[in-house]
């Protein structure tokens, strides 16, 4: 039995998946004819009340494509210290808009609105022009803690006093919307553009899809050919898309519990030095200062479970799909046993 | 019945490469993981006699990546007029590699080492700097032609004499192999990269891959990476690479036996100007002076058969893996019913 | 005597110029305090009847602030095969703003507005997006002919139609003033942005000024700062450019009287092939195939007669503020004895 | 009298500087013919022991070239948070280079060897890739203050250790050299490129050096053609740096003096927080927290007195070439009744 808490993104698709997948009905996307693709499109963009819906071969891309709807080069993107198109995308933000990164130092990824609006640039011609606010819920390196949806209004007034763009980069917003029962329309009112990933929480094997209204959205579609984002008969994988809407949102709520009690049996041990709260799916701890990260990997990679690091001495698990019961239960057991 | 000669694009997945889909090993490729992916990586990789070999969502990406491997921002690389990297890939060499293309007036896709020679800048500040040379085989603008492997090799000479890079387009390479019955390997040890595609001719959904030296492709993935070209479970996507690569070569030839009937049958009509000679599965033919286009593409369509215009009055008909013996009855029918 | 017909940008400032230098009021541009670069700035604004006008360094920022300013990256640039901004600014369009250019086969660097109309790519998202036409008036490498004032207006019919910005690259735009008798104020009315050069015709050692209106101006300030072209005391350079228009545009027919008695002395010689009408100050010929570029150019060196090649076999001499009448003298009589 | 200490770049020559310009030898230097172009770049790649210097219209461009030099798009340029590249550029290093940049947390824009050995990205291909370490020196944002040389070396061994370039930016390095009793060639040993400044401290009008080998060199004249950057006779430019080599270093001490004495009145002040120390010729300091800045700023204008405001409730004195002692008798005056 292999225990991989690296990511959720390991998962793989359950029968029920596989079967909806192979019954596809598809067709050439690049000229947009895949009926899946489009039934997909259509669905999600409902979901979040907005006009368009595109689909992506990654989050990366579709958060990558939503930077280069909202900015110019040269242009300034106000996020987090912790912000995934900041540190997880190769420096894309610079590569493919030409943009730079002004980080606010948040707390588990998050912030408010006073800070963003510090880290506007003054109107002057020497300095870059903040365009866009980006923000990750739930937060990926801040251990999967969700906003406070009020907090996110009042940037909401902050860029619109500005005139700057607002993007979720939502790749794990099933599950927030599911730990704080909020919906996917709510946060469709409030931000220009929004990044879903079908690939964690949900349980695909490949995808993610941008949504918009028509202005923001309207060259959309030629940025992701420009990436060569545009895939033939794509409906293979938007099939597992709908099918995940269908089933598997609501059980996140289940890879919670089991991230509770990790973080319970975290706390009790010895060896580690801090435990960040659990909100979600990812459980993210610190080890004491005597204790070796890369041994201590090792010694858990013995007994078949896998985790990573996230630098800082900082340790991360995550829950999903194919983390069933007994992993859960073998886990617990070795945990007691460190 | 539909007939769909648009391009060999448009090909669904037959019983056989669904069935090979769905029974794939995959994993997460973002962690390399995935291995039905590094099989297709590995076999290609041998096929060409090349080091590496990297999965793609599309051969744009593929093309695109390979572009920026080769050159600097403000270089200048030199193709045919007709390239699909200058005309079909939305001005993405300059966007994603900031560089511009130099073309050559070449005959149905194709030119020669003296015109290589003459399309290199020389070496002063104020000129762009020649960096990569870029063919494509089969070529698509140019009707399905074939290059003489002959001119191929003289080219490279002119590469090597003026340290140039030296990429394939290789979105149609299968349909060359075939039709002059050469190798996969002849091609790796001429060319530094090659993008081949797994989605044309060959009747995948989704998918090309990259070839070169490690040496070359050692920023392949990050490029990848920042165009949003990682995916996670792409498995199910190789998996029908590999049914494609056992299956579904060498069984090109019928689709050019079929062009060639088509080309014939074309001749014949009194409203065609004239028809390109064919050497694969791409039929280029151009309408009289007296013909609306618009108004012929439509009456086709009533038939249910399918065609594209590629601009200045030429039109494209494309045969492929889903046009049946019975629909090309039907089209020949109808064409000597025009 | 040394006679340098490589190019009008050879000339140094005449004493007068110099002198107008040297008594110049100056303040820190960077601060926009400097009165003379203020002045300069109105007086070309005035001239061109367009609402703002800015300083630059060179005409190759001037010409790359424009591109930026009308284009987004991916997008496509109109012009001629023989533009400066594609041939002679070591690719900056692609490495500053991502744009390519769509090079018309004009005749001398000069097409029609069909031509141009040919030229726009289709609207789908595949293509690269075409944007701007960029013209150049007289033609560098055309032989420093003048455009059709009447084409021009054609062309802007086209831009209008299809959403096209209009750019001209006035390097010599004086020259062609002067020689068409046309005024500056006819050029402002049809473009929307002029890049126009005081070192070339005028004589200024430095500088060349971008007119517009101040909507397409906006951020011109702020791409020449991202470039590296805002300067400090930039008064001394703009009082040459001040004392050019006062007392260096009418004389520019004597240019033009010696070139035409260069291009009549080059008709003679058996050596040349053919002679390229001279409509302004430049003149181009080629010689015959027997005749080797190199010698010859070595031996006008020997008597201290400097031209250049432009490739092609196409050699140019350039007359200019330098070029005195004993030199033209001495110049004739050298080609007598050819 | 107007007094202006917004910055050293409102200098203007002195008349021993504008006969030295008047008197230039100059010609084309688009040609690299400008023989007092070239005796400054030569002058000043010796004086810092590099193989090669390049002139600039300003010193953002000199950096910008570095950067540009030293980086791929893509990747990370790790600097201080106060850093001009990232602060003052107009956002140039992600527009131009494709970079961004991993500021460091430093003491009045310094920082040590072991926080730039944090700052640089694991080497995985989902990271932006660390390529250059930036410094400025002396810090302007910082106040003037200059590096400890120890700790420039200390960095040195980090770049090598991790292939790292190292480019300082030497705006200011004459104002450093002058406090620290340092030479120009103690830095050539340790950076592989530096941009020094003509305008500020030095007092020309316009003009920057970049300096390096060779090697590193190599395109810096292409990337200066890309920019716009070439200019034609920029010796009259060039004549007032040679002019301020000779005869205005030293002076500096002057400008330090007054700095210092202008910081001993401002501790007095009962409305002034904090100054910080005064190293060179910049003083930075801070207002009560019941001081309304802009009125501040407007009260010393109304004595002709003009100061600017560095953003955190600081503000900026700088002492230069035109403070006369006069006028510092005069602001110690004012300042002694506010």
């Amino acid at each position: 039995m292999n225990i991989d808490l690296r990511s959720d993104t390991v998962t793989k698709p359950t029968k029920g998946m596989l079967n909806a997948m192979t019954q596809a009905q598809v067709g050439d996307d690049v000229f947009r004819e895949d009926p899946t693709v489009n039934e997909l499109e259509t669905r999600i963009a409902l979901m979040f009340g907005k006009e368009e819906a595109l689909f992506f071969p990654s989050g990366t891309m579709a958060n990558q494509t939503a930077l280069k709807l909202h900015t110019n080069p040269g242009d300034q993107v106000i996020c987090d210290k912790y912000a995934h198109i900041y540190n997880y995308e190769s420096g894309g933000a610079s590569f493919n808009s030409g943009v730079s990164c002004k980080l606010i130092d948040g707390n588990r990824g998050m912030f408010n609105a006073e800070q963003v609006l510090e880290a506007i640039n003054p109107n002057a011609y020497y300095y870059s022009q903040s365009s866009l606010v980006e923000i990750e819920n739930t937060t990926n390196k801040g251990g999967g803690a969700c906003w406070d949806f009020d907090e996110i209004l009042n940037i909401r007034k902050v860029c619109d006093d500005n005139k700057l763009g607002y993007h979720l980069d939502g790749a794990r917003i099933w599950n927030a919307l599911v730990a704080k029962n909020e919906t996917a329309k709510q946060y469709g009112e409030v931000f220009d553009t929004i990044a879903v990933c079908l690939s964690k929480g949900l349980g695909c094997p490949i995808g993610s899809v941008l949504v918009g209204d028509s202005e923001i959205m309207k060259d959309a579609i030629r940025i992701r050919k420009i990436f060569g984002g545009n895939m033939r008969q794509a409906g293979y994988l938007a099939a597992a898309g709908l099918y995940a809407l269908d089933n598997n949102i609501e059980r996140l709520n289940e890879d919670y519990k089991k991230a509770k009690e990790i973080s319970e049996e975290l706390t009790k041990l010895a060896i580690i030095e801090s435990v960040e709260p659990v909100e979600t799916n990812i459980v993210i701890f610190e080890l004491n200062e005597d204790v070796n990260e890369n041994h201590f990997l090792q010694q858990l990679a013995k007994k078949n479970i896998h985790i990573i690091s996230m630098g800082d001495r900082k340790l991360r698990m995550v829950t999903h799909l194919d983390y069933t019961d007994i992993m859960h239960e073998e886990l617990i057991n070795v945990l007691n046993f460190i």
